[in-house]
């Protein structure tokens, strides 16, 4: 196979003016790695219809795979639908598959259909749908000068699953015969990409060269990818699968395709396949563990009530901490968020607890405990084990970090698991 | 001053196969704003020497600036001064006032002068020097074509210095001499961009054409910002800005430069001021408004507790909630968040209470109160106020809502505001 040259078209005022730094073309380009495909030049024009169409006639002359991306969307500087149309020189019209997607993702959301939601259905005559998994807006493609045309959304999620599930299939199917794709991916969390590597370098010295091996950090989550573009590789591939999820145990939350679930996801449908109830005792995160399980629909068969306390008194009148225990070894120490676990479960009649207190700086540490400690504490009104961490960022991610460590260890509990998380780089 | 066409092209095989995401291209047009100054188009490719060529003669004859980023350092795959060379047919020659640089920079580091330095002199002839104030490879400029091509280095730091200190100034000078920038931003919650077109249009309807009205959505916040590029404008922009904050009133709140606080530090500071503390009561927002709250640093002073109380039985135990306004109203009503309120307040011993109850969906809603229905109440324990709102949104854009609006309900009472708030679009 020749070298393909494949083009990327951005568009958007605001990458333009630098109101936001493009990852979406380093997203691309990491996806096409796998593949041994390279980009050979981008360009980027704000959204102006002169110069966008300007560029897809230059380009598609030049490049035999031209993805652009951006301007799908539904307001008036949302161009890529009539540059494309006037530079192939074909009509607008109402595309059917793309209007039924735009009715039923409004119905799904009780929106109202507007113009500015049917104006995503109006696409150039001829083109191809992409399926957009997650967002209002379809992609579409098109042959023009022997150079095949994905348009694609500017949303980064969007894209990304646009890409893995719908247009990197294709190019194996259409464009480059000669391999077969397929990914497995595992879903991540408390192993960083280097102790991974250290340990499959440990463990599987001989990797198989047909199988490469990818991360993609969302985080504080870690995705692990195996691919291989190899024809006749699909059972290698599984077998290394599952190597690799025996290897890293309870660190691997799920396998999945498209969209993983969230940390708070994961804990829900374990509290939930068990009947379960969970309460939380927040200081230094302040409400985020109760707000992540709150996020997802469903939430109140297992979560009823957490607590907020961020003051010592106010760990004492709403948990019953006793004052002693605040008094001699201080709000962020293993005997007051055991008291916390305890006060909250009793409180809520919930069968588990989560407390955490710590931290989150940028002030209040001392040499003793420095800005970045935290005490979790999980379990049961008769067992309630806890772990100290001194996790050093700023304070939101320091927060984020925390509610999920304390999320995931209950999750480890409620699945009974052996191995202990060393959260590592 | 007809419109300069101002365009970039970067290189680097790190840039296009996705290793980094480039930031330089957001930064120049960052620091070109202010000067009323748009890159109409970027290009990026990779090291490849016919590849540079080829653009560098494309876009210096579509250019009147272009702006070439990277390939200036030391090592074979930096290839600008190579391309340039070529593309503008002169000779690749050793440049004293380079080489004196390199040699200076050797010298304060105690570094050896090897071969590789000495290439970061060797320059198209004919080239005009750019400083380098922190890295060993100057910048250069010529003009061809008459294009006026600056080369820059790629390591962002040596990028922002030599931009600000020797080329905009450059720009200002020979360039465009005919204009001057200033822009005044305003912070906006609780009206959007249509209503404030239309009020605009109402109370103003000679606009003056010396000054651009824009905005810039950060869901749920919103800036309008007023530009202007004529000389000795700055008078009337300041007083339009008055203008529009008197007409916008309490929905404004603030007038800023830089990044714009988060609607919890606007509260947070009002209660700092004021010396208050304020609880919540959350339901259908799941801790969301605390953990706004509690990310701020210092949130401690004013922030003691907060109530996330998800079934009826836990508003009953954890806030004192009658059980028989639950039976006779719902927990989605207006006597409820009352109850809810006063409950936190007593509980707390804070001066103010937010509460909120609503359905957050997917599921859930009902004819008398569908999916994004939800009361608010909020004030002291002598004074509550109510209000409803049904918003028709996803979860989580539900809840993010919700969560804005109770806090700037709390703004605003403790600013003691005559104005309503609509929740306009």
């Amino acid at each position: 196979m020749s070298r393909l040259n494949i083009q990327l078209l951005l568009t958007g005022d605001e990458i333009m003016n630098g109101d936001i730094v493009d990852s979406n073309s380093a997203m691309i380009a990491q996806q096409l790695i796998p593949f041994g495909l390279k980009i050979a030049k981008k360009t980027t024009v704000s959204d102006d219809l002169s110069l966008l169409i300007e560029e897809i006639n230059t380009l598609s002359q030049q490049a035999d795979i031209l993805i652009i991306n951006g301007g799908l969307g539904p307001t008036v500087d949302d161009l890529t639908a009539q540059a494309l149309a006037t530079a192939i020189n074909v009509p607008i019209e109402k595309n059917n598959q793309a209007y039924q997607h735009v009715l039923n993702w409004c119905d799904k959301r009780s929106y109202p259909i507007t113009d500015a939601c049917i104006k995503q259905a109006m696409l150039p005559k001829g083109v191809d749908i992409i399926a957009n998994d997650i967002g209002s807006a379809v992609g579409f493609s098109i042959v023009h000068h022997q150079c095949h045309i994905y348009c694609t959304p500017g949303v980064p999620r969007e894209l990304a699953i646009m890409l893995e599930q719908h247009i990197i299939p294709q190019f194996a199917d259409n464009v480059t015969q000669n391999f077969a794709y397929q990914v497995r991916k595992l879903q991540v969390f408390g192993i960083g990409e280097s102790s991974i590597q250290q340990l499959i370098h440990n463990h599987f010295p001989k990797w198989p060269a047909e199988i490469s091996l990818g991360f993609r950090a969302c985080t504080p989550m870690l995705e692990v990818k195996l691919t291989t573009h190899k024809k006749n590789t699909l059972p290698l591939l599984q077998q290394w699968q599952e190597k690799i999820h025996h290897l890293l145990g309870d660190h691997v939350l799920c396998q999945f395709d498209g969209a993983p679930p969230t940390m708070a996801e994961h804990v829900l449908s374990l509290l939930q396949e068990k009947n379960l109830k969970i309460t939380t005792a927040e200081s230094c995160t302040g409400g985020l563990i109760a707000s992540l399980l709150t996020d997802i629909s469903g939430a109140s068969e297992s979560f009823e009530a957490g607590f907020v306390t961020y003051s010592n008194h106010m760990k004492q009148t709403l948990l019953d901490v006793p004052e002693e225990l605040l008094v001699e070894h201080g709000a962020v120490s293993e005997s007051v968020v055991k008291a916390m676990v305890l006060g909250a479960i009793k409180k809520s009649n919930a069968d588990f607890g989560i407390a955490v207190s710590g931290i989150a700086g940028p002030h209040g540490g001392s040499d003793e405990k420095p800005v970045g400690t935290v005490w979790i504490a999980w379990g049961t009104s008769t067992t309630i084990r806890t772990v100290k961490f001194i996790i050093k960022s700023d304070r939101q991610s320091f927060q984020i970090s925390v509610a999920h460590r304390a999320l995931d260890l209950l999750r480890r509990e409620i699945l009974m698991s052996k191995q202990s998380p060393m959260y590592k780089k």
